[in-house]
């Protein structure tokens, strides 16, 4: 037969032909068995699957020890069967033969192709016409009694009409493969592959997989980018651990899409509110002739209030009360996607069959469970490392070191990170008095939005540079000397310390912002000065709310532009190029390659941790300090749209496909998670009480205004100084240079009048809306705390259908087992022990029949295992 | 044989003889079993025992539906069993003989008693002498090598050797059930059990069981209260749900015991420091002649702050800074118990072998599961109950009258507990102001503690009579017209109604206390009036925190000592005296009854709610205002010494022996008490910041002291107030009671002095305070949250021994799986399907060789049910 699949597809994706060879038929499914062929051959070519099993085995658990065994125990065994296998070969193929019968008797359609590329593998593509599928769909749903009873009613008929319309809605957004003929093809599939994993199991067929073109285009493509991801193909292909990263990718992405719309009505609101907003109003107002006290010594003089009514009109874009609504909102959202996240993982344990999965697996029992040989193998690499386990054993004393270091390591790496930040800050104070000094009067006029844009850019460029520094020390560190009981708790470390680093690293510059900056500035004439004769940076006058925003969105946008785009696109784009002008000749060679051959080119699968971090730290900047900048959920949105599909392509197409790895959750990510959405609800009651001037608003209209409005305000938060307490040579050297001698000026503080008993000390109005302050974060954490508890309990951590479910195949379980039982003792009396156990059918035949109900039962309980091969009426 | 066991034992505790007729040699264990009898007593008996069964079980269902099936549907079949009974009741005898031979040949010591008062039972007791037990833990280990492995080294030698004092230290802690001799026995035993488990399925033996003085004797007596509780002998004697209580019981009395040591220590702190303390001895310095305002209006004069000494020194007892330390102690304290008991409850759950059992398990199954016929009716039951349920399925609009119902009710409730409160606040106000009134001096002289004390009390009877009163009316709520899908969520509901009223009828007089009165007071000349004339209560000068202290201590004392001694000891005991006055010649009779029908006059169990409940009232009084009462922990836990024997002997002797209930956890009431501890850490910072005079002391420390001391700190808490600016007739009546004429007087406020711009405002200082009291409420939160989470996160949920022995046992387990895979691979392809079924042992034998290692795997898992009965070798 014709070889098709290298003539087909495009370079960039080698695929299976999709076709058969009229070029009409989809192949829907593939197995692949090895043919008789000269021994030579057939020899290399399973020893070099099985050697490649055994060396990715053996890398894993290089990294717990170096004494791994090299052969497993049976190996004898082994031996004594490959004496048998010519007489095998002939068993198998007369097992194939006999399956395809029975597979073309169920109406499939079968193409054979043992003259590929792959020298001895033979494969067997599968075609399902449309009207066999529908005759298995009706075929299964007859035969599933137990199945239907289990579909739970969804209330009343009004709820049922809008479930259905909502599904009518939302049709186009699945892709294609769950909605129609690919997922009965591969359910119908299935249900044969139940019968062909006994084979596999035996060995007659090698493995048996779908296309993963279904993949390509129904996922990792821009195209479709509006769709639900086809979760369950991800799973079969790349195994539970990353069908769940991009099942927890999609739930939020998902999730983000209520934030964003949300987060731009909250700034729609302050855009449309910006004109009634009587403090800003105040400051543009020319009447009001407000002096302000001097920027900087001696080079800075006075200045008008009126010049900060652009900064104060743009604060109030994101300084309104729609922002409190907002942080309030956005911890709940964080809550709700936490709570959403747990049931659709538990769906998909469900959905997956991995309920009864143990948490500390470490048998990677997914990638074996096709190959008897292979679990052995696992099954003695898991024990061996059990027992070296206890050889290893280190006492606390031995572990001190390591310990030691990773802290002091640590510590001194959040350290730099602080001296840097810093140092940002110190560029910033000294640029901005070069600048003011300068006598050239454009660059004057532009001081804060240069000295802001290249801070911010500076700071950007250190983040990223930072952060890939951080990774290999996190790296190196866990190498050290800790040695962890588990592959598990590896990388759990590994997480933990890199997410610390970059945490730090992320949001250092940002709490600096929030919290710090403009509140270490003293007061005129009494300034605070770092590094000689540098005055502390202050804010705005509106506050550093503006500023703390466009560090976020500098940050947010630049790191996902350059770390998306460049590193991961645009990098690999380029190196692709550079190889393809080196080896233009080469490239035929290249579409020759056998698929195996092709994914040695690629690169390693790395892990998921990269992708987690990223998407965590995107988390955090979202809720952290979302009451700053609404528009984070919008930015992130987009992002991640591109992101998923970006992901996608990267696992299809430039990585290695990874050794599927069975996970119930997402581990640590998901704690980590938890604990930013805590830590958000405390960050942004601090940032709406201190770093916005929402409080002050509140405290001057409800104590000190004499009308109830806001009129008047901006009076209230500026302090009077008198201009003959400056400090000797701080004074301006161009008093006159607002065109009036200057005796009062203003700045921005609650404190004492020059007239008072105790001039320039804090006044009344300072720890009056201190308190207001702190009783808001005290107010605001509790009762967001409190919404957040009752939503988490509100919501039940297992849906409904799937819980109902579970009960009910618990009591169907409970039902088989007492039949099983009393058929035992009816045996036990009448002595018929070894009828019973005889009775069993030992064929398939059975199996067939009440196939469906069979899978039922063994899908949610090993117990039923056997019970299921006995009918419970004998 | 001579019938022993009414003629011994106590006419309060009526055990079973425990020894045998030679009065040495003690019953260890019992067997019971049917006996050859004239048909009609047989019948008759046998009769009663499935009608027992099936009462109770009905009941049980009764509160679900009406319609439970009254007949199971095997009833043909048990007839044609009944037919063949005859045959049986030989087959049974020869088995027991068998049997019996088997344990005389292990060196046990039998005796039968078959002449004993209940017809148609017989009894096979056993005695396990000294020899056979060490014979048999000796041969136990020996046949063990699986479970040999699975011990866990403990560290190093130190650790180790730390562990054996430990060990040696508590041993006469532990009853002595758990430590020598009994336990050994029942272990011993236990091996046979397994043997006798498939007899008493078979139906050759009835029941088996220890005898229950064991339980009398280690536990239900008030002479074992420094020991562990045998928990599982309860467990196996009351079921899992009740044996949990105890355990749960027993850890949270443990966990006291550092809890009441710490808080003495504190209290004892307290003590030492009382005349250290500068603000109180500037209070009894009779130097600082300070005038203070009248504390009632007209009738009362002003008084001199001298006065106030004895009061002031009493609440540094409690108003020190290790209240704070103890108030985080008791935080972290709670977090470790929580940890401390899930540990706890992992390690019963493992033991029990509860950790496949599922979470909605309603069916019964412990109760049945001896007897087969039993489990069938208990399926059929939970079928009923499941069909039955989808039939009654309701809308959302059904519910709602329910709903609204409930919710005014409770609300309404929680008004009505509110109003007394207040009621009781009048009773103190009105009675205050006309013993003030009263021209009798030793009136006048008591008043302060006549007031407290008697207010106090009406309290507590209040709190009591309401406690009965809600739990009622939480019971007709929960009947109301919701219909819970299941047993267990009807309990959670009834449980959560009646904590929530019995919450606030608690608490509500202590909230009041700490957190309201004497905030609500106005100033001079400007009092806040409630119901006509009456002044809102002020507090002592020394806070709020005495007066908390009184009412804590006397709702806790005086709770603890009606609801445990009167409700508890007292009525039961005085209804036997009535009793026994009332048919003394009955006694006689009474005596004579067997054991059913003595259980017939007991109470019938009402669950555990009532004794959880009082738990969890009690763990608020802890935790929630420790920080006012250091001592709650010392009441509390001599109270559970008691409680738990109180308890035992409840459950033992006066009520009747509840159906074994199943239960994994202790279900709702661990999120109550993990939602307590929670609320438990704002309540602290808030006594500790707003009811104590900690934050006023230290601001006045660190920003107002000229000397960096404390003293003038007394002066500095009261404002002044000009006597002329009284509003008129609230002046005091005897204006020269004090012998001089009064111009200015004292209060305890922070307000500006009449001279200022704008007299008696909040000053600065107030605010100042205010702002360092709501600091120290976000910190608190704060750091103790993160401590918390900290302690939780850094404590393993599952004790590190049990997840080895969990893990390592699932690898036996994939072990046997590979084995018996490998096996059925060699048998299919040999086609020898049917010998490897033909194998099966059938008998007990293998079951016996190496029934260790089977109930090892059968432990663990019921997918090695099979697997344990087939030697994995064939």
């Amino acid at each position: 037969m014709k070889n098709m699949y290298t003539d087909e597809g495009s370079p960039l994706y080698p695929r299976l032909g999709p076709y058969f060879t009229d070029g009409r038929r989809r192949v829907d499914y593939v197995l692949a068995y090895q043919i008789q062929k000269p021994n030579s051959i057939r020899r290399q070519s399973s020893k070099f699957s099985d050697n490649n099993f055994i060396r990715r085995l053996r890398r894993s658990m290089s990294m717990r020890s170096s004494r791994a065994p090299l052969q497993p125990k049976e190996d004898p065994e082994i031996a004594a069967q490959k004496q048998r296998t010519d007489y095998h070969e002939d068993d198998k193929r007369f097992r194939r033969e006999e399956f395809e019968e029975n597979l073309l008797e169920t109406g499939l359609e079968l193409e054979k192709d043992e003259g590929s590329k792959i020298p001895g593998i033979g494969f067997l593509k599968i075609h399902a016409p449309w009207d066999v599928l529908c005759r298995e769909a009706e075929f299964m749903k007859l035969k599933m009694p137990t199945k239907k009873v289990y579909e739970v009613k969804q209330g009343s008929n009004l709820v049922e009409k809008i479930r259905l319309f909502i599904h009518k809605v939302t049709t186009p957004l699945h892709p294609k493969v769950d909605a129609n003929r690919p997922q009965s093809t591969l359910r119908a599939l299935q249900f044969q592959f139940y019968t062909a994993a006994a084979l596999l199991a035996n060995g007659v067929y090698t493995s048996a997989y779908p296309l993963h073109d279904l993949l390509y285009e129904q996922w990792a493509s821009y195209s479709v980018f509006y769709k639900y991801q086809p979760i369950g193909l991800i799973r079969k292909y790349f195994g539970e651990k990353v069908g769940l990263y991009f099942a927890w990718l999609g739930v939020y992405t998902q999730m983000l899409i209520p934030a964003a719309i949300v987060g731009v009505i909250v700034f729609l609101y302050g855009c449309a509110t910006v004109d009634d907003n009587i403090p800003s109003m105040e400051i543009c107002d020319p009447r009001n002739n407000i002096t302000m006290c001097p920027l900087c010594d001696h080079a800075c003089s006075y200045w008008k209030l009126v010049t900060a009514c652009g900064t104060a009109r743009a604060s109030h874009l994101f300084d309104n009360p729609a922002t409190v609504f907002f942080s309030i909102f956005m911890a709940l959202w964080a809550v709700l996607f936490m709570e959403h996240w747990k049931r659709r993982q538990m769906r998909l344990n469900y959905i997956w069959d991995l309920t009864g999965f143990g948490e500390e697996e470490e048998v990677r029992l997914s990638s074996c469970v096709l190959h008897v040989s292979h679990i052995i193998v696992c099954v003695c690499a898991c024990v061996c490392v059990c027992v070296q386990d206890e050889k290893v054993k280190l006492t606390c004393t031995d572990r001190m070191p390591a310990y030691l270091t990773t802290v002091v390591m640590m510590s001194f790496m959040i350290l730099v990170t602080f001296a840097i930040v810093f140092g940002v800050i110190l560029y910033r104070i000294s640029i901005k008095a070069a600048l003011h000094m300068s006598n050239y009067p454009v660059a004057r006029s532009n001081i804060r939005a240069t000295v802001k844009t290249t801070a911010a850019i500076i700071n950007l460029i250190v983040i990223i540079i930072m952060d890939e520094i951080y990774g290999a020390i996190a790296r190196w560190l866990n190498t050290l000397g800790e040695v962890p009981k588990t592959d598990k708790s590896y990388e759990e470390r590994l997480i933990f310390k890199t997410f610390v680093l970059k945490f730090v690293n992320a949001f250092t510059p940002i709490v600096y912002l929030a919290f710090f900056r403009g509140r270490l500035v003293g007061r005129p004439g009494n300034y605070l000065y770092v590094v000689g004769s540098y005055r502390m940076e202050e804010c705005a006058h509106a506050g550093c709310l503006m500023e703390l925003c466009i560090q976020l969105c500098i940050t947010m946008l630049g790191k996902q532009l350059i770390q998306n785009n460049l590193f991961e696109i645009g990098i690999p784009k380029l190196k692709k190029l550079l190889r393809r002008r080196k080896s233009d000749m080469e490239e035929e060679v290249n579409k020759s390659l056998q698929r195996h051959e092709k994914d040695h080119i690629l690169g390693p699968f790395v892990g998921l941790s990269p992708e987690y971090m990223e998407m965590i730290i995107q988390f955090g900047m979202v809720t952290l300090f979302v009451a700053s900048f609404p528009l984070a959920p919008l930015f992130a949105l987009l992002n991640n749209i591109i992101e998923i599909r970006l992901d996608a392509k990267k696992f299809v197409m430039e990585l290695r496909r990874p050794i599927a790895a069975k996970a119930k959750d997402i581990g640590i990510w998901y704690n980590l998670l938890r604990g930013l959405s805590k830590v958000a609800v405390i960050v942004n009651a601090f940032v709406i009480s201190f770093t916005s001037d929402f409080i002050p608003r509140l405290v001057y209209q409800y104590m000190y205004s004499l009308d109830g409005t806001m009129h008047g305000f901006v009076n209230h938060t500026l302090s009077y100084f008198n201009v003959s307490d400056f400090q000797p040579g701080t004074d301006p050297l161009q008093p006159m240079h607002l065109g009036y001698k200057v005796d009062v000026c203003r700045y921005k503080d609650y404190r004492e009048p020059p007239s008072s008993s105790a001039p320039y000390e804090l006044s009344k109005e300072f720890w009056a809306v201190l308190a207001a302050r702190l009783a808001f974060v005290v107010v605001f954490q509790n009762v967001v705390m409190l919404m957040s508890d009752f939503v988490d309990w509100l919501i039940p951590d297992i849906p409904k259908d799937i819980s109902l479910q579970i009960h009910k195949e618990k009591i169907l379980m409970v039902e088989l087992f007492m039949k099983e039982e009393q058929g035992k003792r009816l045996a036990a009396r009448d002595n018929h022990n070894q009828d019973n156990c005889t009775s069993l059918p030992g064929t398939s035949h059975w199996f067939h029949l009440t196939g469906e109900n069979t899978c039922q039962c063994h899908r949610r309980s090993g117990c039923l295992r056997k019970w299921s091969q006995t009918p419970p009426e004998t």
